[in-house]
């Protein structure tokens, strides 16, 4: 048995930990700037995959698939980002018998397609945005529109990145819209096709995290709020959210599991909703078919390790609990701490830490690939920590954190450690009072 | 409100996390060779007290109430160590209308006088080592030894710093050793007297945690298990015990808090027992009317802060958890990283910490004062760094204390990391079968 990671960072140092724990021996792998990196250092053993690009490392499907074979690599765990969510990667180990840790091919593809991901959840009776059930003309939209109620959202079916999408507020709108929707869409995607769906101006990001092993078994471990967000980035999550109540989380942790059964999901995987306070109503946004980056909230709030758990499963071991035993305790706030100047519209910084003190003590977490003298390379994701604090209740683990916030020295790099204190300290975010706007709205990012 | 900490190192660091996270200011006080020192760092307000040595600074007692008067400091955290549980600091700081965070100088004084501590100890019906019940002449202690069997152990009541003590096997050695101790005892204290008690052999170090209000509520927290010591030096703790059963764990639960209540305590206490596996018998060794260096494994399986609490009873509130409340969950061990060379001896180490890499993750809790760059002076107690693991079993504890060892680096100076390695790794340890005397009989500390 022999456990290689395809990833850097944080999260390579995560799986090793987990990996080392269950007493799997550890394959890491690293572009050439990563020479000295934690993960590196770690691992049991380590082989440089290439370049620094991505695309020629960490992105290399047949460097990374030779070193596993070359060292007769049992199980590889391709972490978040990178191949995570790469289907023909799952299907390229399975193809060398080595075992992918994570769902099959078949899920990734299911859940990678997002028009086809609502039709499974619409099948399945979890809820979706309301909205056209597939490709709609310019009189099916303006009636559909009609009956919803304005604002509605124009949805290029090829579209992505940001692209394709155009939001109207009355008919006027909608009519100019579909027309210059499908332009923008036959122009940059070859295909006109659009879809219509009811507009949510202000929402919560809330998503349930699930486990489920090759037989079937499906649990979830209760949501995550990850509503503070920067430009779709999450920068802010925690568990539970103190947004919803015991009937709705109850409610959204079966449509969850749900969703997972249609896809026969097997591992751990997170389904995101689009929560209304207002209305109380929640709707399937998509799922992801991996490791979360704020999987460890959840960690702190049942106390179950999830990579572990990631692990067992792909040893093909039933779940060792059922939903039952899952528990909740206290509350638990996770900071991303990237490398980007805050004051400067969060620009990415490189170069190597100088001073680094990390906070410590009880109830406080750190998931970092740091160190003293490290070097943060500019190819890649600029998240190089997180911390994570836990304490009995949400008042708790605000003022846990910010005394942590106040303890993480690092020097050398500017960090978003400042941004964070900012939010901690916000009447709004105190309260739990908030939107997936907050940031832009609420908060001035002044020194 | 603010609070002066009259200590360093990592305690220092760990009261004053304690203290920002109830939002009271923190002063730090420091020796000439802590001005970097990282609880000089991150409290408020520091001021430095003196030359290096203890005396001249951490144990000065006018230069260190000089500080708390000057910034009107309203309690004073002695930590462990250095003025903890010296008596005359406590009224003195009563004296100047400062609160000590610790018990009575009353109660201080009733556990520190070890003859009078066991009387109380008695009459409170608490189990003690059986043996006279104060002075004896050779006569008595003769009849006594006939009727309780030996081995016994001789001690002088002035005695201390393990001179005045001697063991008897057989009534020669008993009639010997009489006239031997009180010849030394007379000579070092200037006092023959000598009181008797049964020797045990082989025991466990088994003790609990008690907290106590100003209002006569007194709870414990249940017990920690230190019997992995060298030359009486504790050196790996955990909690709860592997040694004791159910019935045992709440008669000694029981018993402590009987003891807390004999003396009016207030604060946190911790009551120290000998527990004999074969009998399944416990006594009364001492109490530790402080914090203790091992509080963080009760804090792991408790969730629950030992040091807000101390400051919590110190600020006048009552309790605002009952017996009812604590309940245990997982298991916990500490390794006390010391700056000290295990193979050679345990020799103390000072000097500049190079790398530093503490571990993290799940489960992983690092106190310690030390980061990249930060001077170990050699004026102090060597130990520098508690590395804590919680988890779900004493096996899988155990596991991750291993995995969080490999992780740890610190280079510049040696540390006791290689031994933790070595007792983690030991079957010994791992089936929870070992005595006071393990790390002499059982380990060959070979590199």
């Amino acid at each position: 048995m022999k456990l290689l990671i395809a990833n850097r960072g944080e999260i390579a140092v995560r799986i090793i930990r987990a990996a080392k724990e269950l007493n799997i021996p550890t394959v890491a792998v690293f572009s050439e700037a990563d020479r000295e990196a934690l993960h590196v250092h770690l691992a049991d053993e380590a082989y440089c995959i290439g370049p620094n690009p991505s695309k020629d490392s960490y992105l290399n499907i047949p460097n990374i698939l030779s070193v596993a074979c070359a060292v007769d690599a049992t199980m590889v765990h391709p972490g978040y980002g990178f191949l995570a969510e790469n289907a023909e990667f799952a299907e390229m180990c399975e193809a060398c018998g080595i075992q992918f840790v994570g769902p099959s091919s078949y899920a990734i593809r299911k859940m990678g397609i997002k028009d086809e991901a609502k039709r499974t959840m619409i099948e399945s009776g979890v809820p979706v945005v309301p909205g056209s059930s597939g490709v709609v003309t310019d009189e099916e939209a303006v009636e559909l529109a009609r009956e919803m109620g304005y604002p509605v959202i124009i949805k290029a079916t090829a579209g992505g990145g940001g692209r394709g999408i155009r939001v109207a507020r009355d008919e006027d709108e909608l009519i100019q819209g579909l027309i210059a929707t499908r332009k923008e869409a036959k122009q940059a995607f070859g295909n006109g096709d659009v879809y219509l769906e009811k507009f949510i101006e202000s929402f919560r990001h809330v998503e349930v995290q699930v486990l489920a092993d090759q037989f079937g078994n499906v649990i979830h471990l209760g949501e995550r709020d990850c509503t503070i967000q920067r430009r779709m980035q999450k920068l802010v999550e925690e568990a539970p959210s103190p947004a919803i109540d015991e009937t709705t989380r109850r409610l959204m942790g079966d449509a969850a599991v749900k969703a997972a059964k249609a896809i026969q999901y097997s591992g751990a995987g997170t389904i995101e909703f689009i929560y209304v306070p207002e209305s109380n109503e929640f709707y399937f946004m998509e799922m992801n078919t991996r490791i979360q980056v704020e999987h460890p909230v959840t960690e702190m709030i049942t106390g179950f390790d999830l990579v572990q758990a990631q692990l067992e499963v792909a040893l093909g071991h039933p779940l060792a609990i059922s939903q039952e035993d899952i528990t909740f305790s206290g509350h638990s706030i996770e900071c991303r701490i990237n490398a980007e100047d805050p004051f400067m519209d969060f620009r990415p910084m490189a170069g190597k830490i100088d001073q680094y003190i990390v906070p410590g003590g009880m109830g406080v977490r750190v998931d970092s690939g740091l160190y003293a003298g490290a070097m943060i390379p500019p190819f890649y994701d600029s998240m190089v920590a997180k911390l994570i604090v836990h304490a009995p209740t949400r008042d708790e683990a605000i003022l846990k954190m910010l005394r942590a916030l106040d303890e993480f020295t690092v020097s050398g790099i500017k960090t978003t450690i400042p941004f964070h204190q900012q939010v901690m300290a916000h009447e709004q975010f105190r309260i739990g009072k908030f939107d997936t706007k907050f940031v832009e709205k609420e908060m001035s990012l002044a020194k």
